[in-house]
């Protein structure tokens, strides 16, 4: 289309390439297996692209979710805004560099949401398998961008309630990342309604359990590890179940800490003592672990498909156990 | 999903109702009739519900574009960005309203452009339509993408050529308003290889045509009719052929109005009088003149289907003719 093109292709390609759990595609191949789709079978090439696709969504809930936030680090490295703001700056171009590196991540944002559908369609699946995964697909990406919606809502109006962190948990990361990536790879294979509804009770539920461990890490975690600054979380004002429960609790610090961009270690340090003082990790783990089990007797009372079942189970143990 | 949801969808509704020439399912009509469509047919209802979703993508081009260019306003009202951060400053909530504004027009466009395939998937066409029209489907919404972020790169490098004018006009433009939709409606209706080169020949000049109009009434045209403030073009610094030539013909003033945010009336004025007396305006008459002559031509050379013949030539050229 045109030469200059290709630097939005490369940092495109650079950042879905350039790491990430694949959680996402992880679920839905699983899903596809779990209906008794067949790795060796004609169509698990073309399953394998459509699930992949799930990437790209993901690399546009990224790329937008940080500039919205004002992340300056991704796994590591600048985010694409930060990285193409500074590109901007580095050749003296005209303008603002900050204008410049949003306009360019929000591009690359629609390019990764666009080319998903692409992807998706061009997969080579049979009409009948597009169709039968049209609904899935569709509330997967209305669910996340209504998650992102609600998570930015949530923060402006101030409501620190666990409700409302639980809200935006089963729509961003529930559903989005677990439930209907599972619904997708069952639909594709033609699993039974019942077969379905297994997978999603399960999804629902691990989901929560996993985005629960998340913000955990995000309190708790090693920079080295999740690629963020410590307490990355705190200092961007996250509104978590974590957080709720702390400040219901009475973890005073937190109305000190919390949406502070400078953020010092000493005060980090300082909200997590009291975060497990007040008793909100001890919740926020027992959470997890009722989360878990119940997702667990979901994908057990399931006409889940070998390996499957053993697979999705060492899943949502390994994605929810505690790291620390 | 979640009842807050509602005002981001609401914003949606009411941006994509609220306004627009419908061009490109017009053209994506035509395309369809072209190539033999039936509009007592079975299929037209399915049809005309897929080409309506092209509103859906330009609602995304048209809400991150304002974002980007910072604009304040559209079709006479505040532009999605402006209007979400008056809500959250009206509200009194939390953070910085203008990053609320960003944030909701990100995610609104973005919402706009998953549900543009939606509406396209769940149009009810048969599953070999979809087939057909895949391709430009895909290609149209690359280049829509590939097209503004040439437009943010070009701004930034200040590359005030004719010719980087042109590479712009010819993606986003031509291709994404008129090219392909044409191609997409003449493909749905199973058009041959001749007709749809036929219609793409047409689509590609008449759309930069249409564009260089378009660019003449961005600095010349009324703001009651275009919606927008005298001069607004200008003022945000468009880098458009018109541009190009009146700084290559020597129009100065050019240097000194370009780009700048309070650029006033006399000022706008000054610029006006130097386009036309350097001759760009005259340059770009002829242009559109050319490119009207070729694009009738090249319909003329099709075999298209009557009565799509005569309203694709009217089209053509209400869409480019003088209209001051």
């Amino acid at each position: 289309m045109d030469r200059s093109f290709a630097s939005a292709v490369d940092a495109l390609s650079d950042f879905v390439l350039g790491g990430g759990k694949r959680i996402r595609p992880t679920y839905a191949w699983w899903g596809w297996r779990a209906a008794g789709g067949d790795p060796d079978g004609e169509l698990a090439d073309e399953v394998l692209t459509a699930v992949s696709s799930l990437e790209l969504i993901q690399a546009c809930a990224l790329i937008h979710d940080d500039l919205m936030d004002a992340s300056s680090v991704r796994r590591g490295k600048p985010t694409v805004h930060i990285a193409f703001g500074a590109r901007h700056r580095e050749h003296g171009w005209l303008g603002s560099s900050e204008r410049f590196g949003m306009s360019a991540a929000v591009l690359i944002g629609d390019i990764a949401l666009a080319w998903a559908d692409d992807m998706l369609f061009a997969a080579g699946l049979p009409a009948e398998v597009l169709r039968r995964m049209s609904e899935p697909w569709r509330d997967m990406r209305t669910e996340m961008l209504a998650g992102q919606y609600l998570d930015v809502l949530t923060q402006a109006r101030g409501d620190s309630s666990a409700d409302a962190a639980l809200r935006i948990d089963r729509l961003k990361t529930a559903a989005y990342t677990v439930e209907r990536p599972l619904h997708m790879g069952a639909a594709m294979a033609g699993g039974s309604p019942e077969l379905i509804d297994g997978l999603r009770a399960f999804g629902a539920d691990i989901g929560v359990a996993f985005q629960l461990r998340d913000d955990l890490l995000g309190v708790f975690g090693d920079p080295e590890v999740t690629g963020k600054p410590a307490g990355d979380d705190l200092a961007e004002g996250k509104r978590t179940l974590l957080v709720a429960l702390g400040m219901q609790f009475g973890a005073d610090i937190l109305d000190i800490a919390l949406g502070k961009p400078d953020l010092d270690l000493e005060t980090v340090e300082e909200v997590r003592r009291a975060l497990v003082k007040v008793g909100a990790v001890d919740a926020v783990e027992e959470r997890i672990e009722e989360l878990t089990k119940s997702a667990l007797a979901a994908l057990d009372a399931a006409p889940v498909a070998e390996p499957a079942a053993t697979k999705l189970a060492d899943l949502a143990i390994s994605s929810t156990k505690r790291t620390f």
